[in-house]
């Protein structure tokens, strides 16, 4: 193998691939990245068999000659080094040679880097997308779609199934679900219907589907998602994203969420995430997260923390409606500000179905976002 | 003590004392902030008993009413929780009660925050400067000097006086030295010669001046500085900076440092730098840091480093002059990197008496900057 390469397009292609890499992989090939050089271009693959993230580069692009190919062929370089390496690099023009045993040379400016390299042979294949069935969504949506749940996967490694947000499909409905045992967040869109006709649940890992959100362009370009059995692979641009599919039953959720509540009330999401924000400051002190929401008269609630060490905040807060009995319920306030954080609307809802049973949360004005969060039981 | 301030300008304050709160402390009134609200204004202060940091606010400024004193008095609370909640409150005007036993109540907007104060009268005395010598520094270039020297220091606590920067007074100038026993950093400054006269060395802690740093302001003011037997202060606008004086001799480094050169060289800062760099990058991964330079005919040099696990990088770089024998000398990369990092000239002379002797790296056109490396004893 033989080539120059420009530095830029080299380093943002590294940039891509290097998400995959794990520096707790306990297979030495995948520490390193495989450059994989063709008539076509360049392509870069890494892998941690979780992820496995593939980035090609074109030989040139709008006019600009980026890759002077002299011999095809493959090498796979440590990838921490290459990485830091490539980008201090004091030349644009950068050349890349293997030689025998994968001995690697790097010449760029005055400086010139020896690699050992190591064989393109013993680096796993990528998986093989059988039989799979193809899905559309915006980039974007699909970020805000992650964004608005993964935060809620379980971290518990014991339930492997629950670190993955599901992606459920029901009437025409493609729906992902992330919960641990103590919170659930949910975020709906339409899909088209015959590909939701066929299209099946599968769970993705929450931590992969956080990579793919620092991958995935801020526009409304259509992503394409091939989904096989036990694979799923995201064509970004040039870039393409493997991700393995978690085994195992997802638990039917659908029963912990209530149909109705016995008291509701609508508030500025902003204005409630301060103050819970406050109460939670004081109540990260005593290492429970607690505050405690108590519905006055008027149209109030008082939302409140305490610490035997520390003291106490007292926060109260209009609601523009209420409905229903009045409450005093207890939660996990960093819980409730993940919630918060993640709904795009200026008025929330909150339902109520007692002091022990789920806190459901939802923009005042769509129905396709819902969390939920369990209640504490407390003394008072 | 009752009163109404400003949330900017009480935030601006916690900010400036809070470099004095250690987390390490084993005094629990130190892990708080005490507060003085008298009929001129309200004082700040933090201690670590290396650093004591007092900041005040006066009741207006520029016309603007910043405080409104209600009842003077004083009260010790908590500081991380204290930094936090006033920097999340709602609303630009903060009330701050304290009642029976230092029982303290916030409020801002319909925040109420209740916390349990600590007896301002057990708080350490600050530090009495008597017989004090003044001298006089504009606080750009006192930053700059600590930015040269403080990353020298020894972090080996074993040697106390050697975490510390030596302020050395002589012929009318005053020096900062710093050294570990691998290398040494200096920068001279010209002083007031009646001052210089009267003031005697002194040894300040790095990680002090570092803080103390963050604090100086960017404008060449003049910083009044008062030192006592055991004791400085650093009087910055409204803030006053005490520093604990470190005991003990400080090492004679003037025996170090060679007067004559079997070799001199002069180099472009930057490309000797970034050379350097990539060559550290490798000899980190195999975590000695050591850069091999060898000078070759032709006003070059050769700058390398190996890793027997990930191969070789080789620099070629021109001099721009070059006086004297060839020599072949090993470095610890880390440490000329820190050295060539705080050089404020284009092109550095870099002298050399033997492969075993110091290295000596000044500005070009300048001699009040002078850093010292010892090299490696290395086998080939």
């Amino acid at each position: 193998m033989k080539l120059t390469i420009l530095k830029d397009y080299l380093t943002e292609s590294i940039q891509h691939v290097s998400k995959a890499i794990s520096s707790k992989t306990t297979i030495p090939i995948l520490t390193g990245i495989k450059i994989d050089a063709a008539t076509s271009g360049v392509t870069l693959t890494a892998s941690d068999t979780d992820i496995s993230i593939q980035s090609f580069t074109p030989n040139e692009n709008e006019e600009i000659a980026i890759i002077e190919l002299h011999q095809p062929g493959s090498v796979v370089l440590p990838a921490k080094f290459f990485m830091e390496i490539i980008r201090k690099l004091p030349s644009q023009k950068i050349e890349i040679e293997v030689r025998d045993h994968f001995q690697t040379i790097i010449r760029s400016g005055s400086s010139e880097i020896q690699i050992m390299g190591l064989d393109p042979e013993e680096y796993p294949l990528l998986p093989q997308l059988e039989e799979s069935k193809m899905i559309q969504i915006p980039s974007d949506l699909l970020k805000t779609m992650i964004k608005q749940t993964s935060f809620a996967v379980s971290t518990n490694e014991t339930t492997p199934i629950l670190t993955g947000v599901l992606w459920h499909v029901q009437d025409g409905k493609l729906k992902f679900i992330a919960c641990d045992r103590h919170r659930l967040a949910s975020r709906e869109i339409s899909l088209d219907l015959d590909v939701a006709q066929t299209f099946h649940n599968i769970v993705i890992s929450g931590r992969t589907l956080n990579e793919l959100s620092k991958i995935l362009p801020d526009q409304n370009a259509l992503i394409d998602i091939l989904v096989s059995d036990n694979q799923v692979l995201f064509k970004i641009n040039s870039i393409l994203f493997y991700s393995r599919i978690l085994d195992g039953t997802y638990p039917d959720t659908s029963k912990l969420i209530p149909q109705s509540f016995q008291t509701e009330l609508i508030v500025n999401t902003k204005e409630l995430a301060d103050a819970i924000d406050r109460a939670y400051l004081l109540s990260r002190e005593d290492k429970t997260n607690i505050v405690k929401l108590i519905m006055l008269e008027d149209e109030t609630i008082e939302i409140s923390s305490s610490s035997s060490e520390l003291g106490k905040v007292t926060e109260q807060l209009s609601l523009q409606s209420f409905k229903g009995e009045r409450l005093r319920i207890s939660f996990n306030s960093k819980y409730m500000l993940d919630a918060l954080k993640v709904m795009d609307s200026d008025y929330i809802q909150i339902g109520f179905t007692g002091a022990m049973q789920p806190i459901i949360i939802k923009p005042e004005d769509q129905a396709n976002i819902l969390q939920l969060i369990l209640p504490y039981r407390t003394t008072n």
